[in-house]
């Protein structure tokens, strides 16, 4: 194998974004005075992030940010689960709480080390913006931030890899895709790239039931981005 | 003014380009026993960059990234210097001296000055890799790799900047474009970004010619990176 560069998922597999969205749910209720589920309501603010793809996917939607698609779904959680009085600035920050994912504790450190002998960049479905933002707050130490929105087509689309594969200027067996999600890497393998499954066991929270055993095919299979960057050679 | 990010125009603003092709090709030079004059050799390729971008901003050429108009310039210019028996490898090799171009002395460090307080985009005419190459060579801590290759459109179309501000999910007036060219500035002032102007008198040479003096409709006029974080209220 000769790898250049790697591609990161980033939502569960760099950033735990439930408990995050939980700890953000949970000050806003405290201080604003709701008492809510928040892990439910993250658990269906994330229910709502394929199907508007999806949405968008089929064309029954224009090309739509990230950032839009969550805030669609989170107005219509708000009425859900009986959340009024938020101002709009109330709202349009929460709505931001997917810029401050916090990353799981060792993907800096993985990160740091594995840019020092590859081209890191992210490959998410989350727009430029977010990503960048969600970088400064966990202190992730991307080379270059590509995402869905740059080639205006969500994952799984073929689109989405060929162009981050096309934007590092590479062949596709020369990028290596990471993820926490099985379905993330047969697509990549489909256009010809390489693939590491990360296991992330409590993306879904300490409840959540198992994801089946990997797929063996995949190139390496990792415990964490420490293990990865063992696996890849990195320092 | 609120800013909320700024982005770089990269060569001869962040990076010495000429000092740096001259370095390579001496060393190539040395390497493989030829007499060039280095410094004409830079010139004459840099020279040969904006006409063959305009060559894909007329519809001439379809969209070519950078690095292969600096490939069809070299080719030319290894003829008319008389350079011939290098191998396809240290062709390929000295092509890519522009991912290995030299930051101004001080660029990282004002850059890690001014990430501190805002989003830090290059907006370049050069391709993605090139410049994430170039930033992980030099050090330059981007919080994201912009670049005409995203709008399919070279610098100084309207499209290339109004793709950056799209991609930053910003108003164009929350944008500041830095830059040590006026027509850069010119052209991002009237799309409705913010302008920063930097001195940048040694970039053709010792010898080359002054600058005008720069406009004084900039919103900023700036010595170095260190003294833009300083009027930009960055510690």
């Amino acid at each position: 194998m000769t790898i250049k560069a790697l591609t990161f998922d980033v939502f569960g597999t760099v950033v735990d974004w439930r408990s995050s969205v939980i700890r953000d749910g949970e000050r806003l209720g405290e201080r604003v005075g709701l008492d809510i589920d928040w892990a439910a309501f993250a658990d269906a603010w994330r229910g709502g992030y394929g199907p508007s793809m999806n949405r968008v996917r089929t064309g029954e939607l224009p090309w739509t940010k990230i950032d839009d698609l969550h805030r669609m779904i989170l107005d219509e959680l708000l009425k859900k689960f009986g959340i009024s009085g938020l101002s709009k600035e109330e709202i349009a920050d929460f709505n931001r709480v997917w810029h401050r994912l916090a990353p799981w504790p060792d993907a800096a450190g993985g990160l740091w080390r594995l840019k020092s002998r590859y081209l890191i960049a992210t490959l998410s479905n989350g727009n430029v913006s977010l990503l960048a933002n969600m970088a400064k707050y966990g202190g992730l130490p991307w080379d270059c931030i590509l995402s869905a929105e740059l080639a205006g087509h969500y994952k799984p689309d073929a689109e989405t890899y060929l162009k981050a594969i096309e934007l590092l200027s590479c062949e596709p067996r020369e990028v290596m895709m990471v993820a926490a999600h099985q379905g993330d890497l047969h697509h990549a393998a489909g256009v010809g790239m390489k693939t590491a499954y990360v296991f992330r066991p409590f993306e879904r929270g300490p409840n959540a039931k198992k994801d089946l055993p990997p797929d063996l095919d995949f190139d390496i299979i990792a415990h964490d981005f420490h293990d990865l960057a063992d696996q890849l050679g990195c320092h």
